[in-house]
């Protein structure tokens, strides 16, 4: 089972490695970087850098996609070759998946129209130009299509997948090997439980205009 | 506010990065992954490259010291320029912190002689032979010292740590910022809560002797 993760340069790292480290535990796995070029990417804050193993020729056929988000989602989405490489690695791929803005390349590149899809919560007014239906769910299945929420939602959608995948009892067990019994100190994290001064600071840093939500 | 992530050969990718995300976003934040060597290390399924961007002799004096686990663990238990630089390091640091298997190293360098301490939930028999005092919540807090449970939980401990830094408002932004608003599809993320059987399966597989509990 070949699972190929998209890198590139202005990618959060945690949308990748969300998915990384549960997906690198399915039994078989077999995870593969891939980018434009092979070598190392930076992420948004430019203050790691992650490889590219592969280019994208060299992964034609992946099983499974994961397309993280980030600032650099707005250099991908133009036609190019990721877009071509995610059409066709997507005519064979079991599942075809992206985290945060992530949702918006994938759509960008045509494989969402007509999907309900999560992304980012102060990006999904961003999904309707661009074919899909915006989802204010944290991980989104359509199809063979899943998509999630901001950032740290990869992890929540790849257990999700692996459950689909290798079944409950496996995907448990990844779950408790990365001891995920998440205990956030704050009741922060979606729009609806922040505090609203925070949505509002946010809503006004971003880069995306203001969704009509 | 330098911020020194520790990366070596057969680290937890999530071990580091979840506390990157969170803590590269604190306002004034200098984030720098440093090691042994400049260059790239690999996670323990290989299958990720992770930039070291300096070595320690170039981060002296960070503010903050975040070391990850990870099945690598063992290669830094030993005496050696690892163990020099944390040392070093913390005579300086506001804050010493761990994530999983990272505390077994704090430990073994001679950092958390009679402190309270968090582990990965397989590993805690290994801290009392360390001088450390197990200790099982997901973020522990023993005056500067900050170690956090398995893997994922460098996530709630680097929010933790966040709001002790910037306050709860700043914190609370940055976790809406990840949309880190947990949704894991079961209740397998610690020993309480899994079923038996996967905790059973984990402990057969396990490095660690099994603990007393």
């Amino acid at each position: 089972m070949r699972i190929a993760i998209l890198l590139y340069n202005g990618i959060a790292a945690l949308d990748a490695v969300g998915p990384y480290e549960v997906l690198s535990r399915l039994p078989g796995a077999e995870v593969v970087h891939v980018g434009e070029r092979r070598g190392e990417v930076r992420t948004c804050a430019g203050t790691l850098g992650l490889t590219a193993d592969a280019e994208l020729a060299d992964v034609p056929d992946p099983d499974i996609i994961v397309v993280p988000g980030g600032r650099g989602q707005t250099d991908l989405m133009a036609e190019g070759p990721v877009h071509e490489w995610l059409r066709g690695a997507d005519t064979t791929s079991t599942w075809t998946t992206a985290v945060c803005t992530g949702s918006l390349i994938l759509a960008a590149a045509g494989l969402l129209r007509g999907r309900r899809a999560a992304s980012h919560w102060l990006a999904p007014g961003e999904l309707p130009a661009l074919g899909a239906v915006p989802c204010e769910e944290r991980v989104v299945f359509d199809g063979k299509y899943v998509t999630a929420a901001g950032v740290s939602s990869g992890i929540d959608m790849a257990l999700s997948l692996a459950g689909r995948i290798v079944g409950d009892k496996a995907a448990q067990e990844i779950q408790l090997m990365i001891e995920y019994d998440p205990q956030p100190p704050y009741s922060a994290g979606s729009r609806v439980t922040a505090p609203a001064e925070a949505v509002a600071a946010l809503r006004a840093r971003s880069r995306f205009a203001a969704s009509p939500q």
